[in-house]
């Protein structure tokens, strides 16, 4: 502005010029101030999404860690026995309940292989390749456990009411406390497939904002 | 322009900031471009995406609709009786595979019911809500198949091959068109749901890339 006091066409004109520059360097300050202002809150929205998502992840643990411990160690041996035979039930007398085993031990294994990604994803809340992933993953494990429980469920049934049509009969009244065990488990199993269903929704709704 | 010729002040000033409107004009033109640009061959992948899921959710429903038929027209009568009894095998002697037929009734219903959202999806690549809308639906669904399809393979696991620890018997050598057609549904059911995984990916992808 100094210079242009000399005449007095350039000193409307550059100030004219001038002016219109610093307004376009305040638009431009105030493009830059919105890009940096807005995703803020979300950065703050998406950190509780996180962190709600860790807390998940350990409900979710706790669950089938509950479900594998509690089938795995089921063993009840009647306190009577004949001269052949000592009445015995363990999860490993029905193939559907080894898998059942199986499976939740998988899904308890990969929670906890989660747990660090999960982190990741509570410090860089913009990481949207770390959700993905546990997406993706979430997903599959879901299935499994959901898998898992259906199927045990589907047994415990059948063990507890029996089956008139096909002659199966009900193996509960003998094996109360396997069978009392075993739907404890089934139900905590069912407890991880909730969990799961809540986590993959969540990373869902946390990518969608992104 | 026109008012401004009498004085010469003026007539520089003026054009001075027609000029710096201009290419202010211009600026907000090229910003325009840009913001119209990028995302076309982000509109183009989105499209395909949305193509490829109508695609799989007509398999997935031709997959549910086979499992719900084959098992829903399941009846086998031997050709002996008993002055007491005609042996007949039938889906509903069984409530697990009543389940099969609700649940994948259910999901063939709720595949006819999304295809005009993923109709909108195709046609609005940019539409994000429905994106999330049919991932949730879709996660929900998924999960009521593979649980309805776990639990028919654990029922037709031990109608193929009983188990002497809890004396059910395997009823496959009585009813063993019975059989072959549940077996063939239940592979049907876990096809749709293996499908319905993929969606649910499918959706979880397009939604990273908004």
């Amino acid at each position: 502005m100094d210079s242009s006091k000399s005449t007095g066409e350039t000193a409307i004109n550059i100030p004219a010029e001038s002016n219109s520059t610093k307004h376009k360097t305040a638009a431009a300050a105030a493009y830059t101030a919105t890009t940096k202002a807005v995703p803020h809150p979300q950065a703050g929205w998406k950190r509780g999404v996180s962190i709600f998502d860790f807390i998940l992840r350990i409900c979710a643990l706790v669950a089938a860690l509950a479900a594998t411990a509690t089938m795995g160690t089921t063993d009840q041996t009647l306190p009577f026995f004949t001269q052949f035979f000592q009445f015995q039930a363990s999860y490993d007398d029905l193939p559907t309940f080894t898998f059942f085993v199986v499976a939740n031990a998988i899904a308890s294994g990969y929670l906890v292989l989660s747990m660090p990604f999960s982190i990741v994803a509570i410090v860089r809340p913009h990481a949207a390749g770390v959700r993905l992933l546990l997406l993706i993953l979430d997903t599959v494990v879901m299935a499994f456990t959901t898998a898992a429980a259906a199927a045990a469920a589907a047994i415990v049934y059948l063990a507890h009411n029996g089956n008139a049509n096909t002659n199966w009969f009900a193996i509960c009244q003998q094996f109360n406390d396997f069978c009392q065990r075993v739907s404890g488990a089934v139900v905590a199993s069912f407890i991880a497939a909730v969990i799961f269903i809540f986590l993959v929704l969540l990373s869902a709704v946390a990518l969608r904002r992104h």
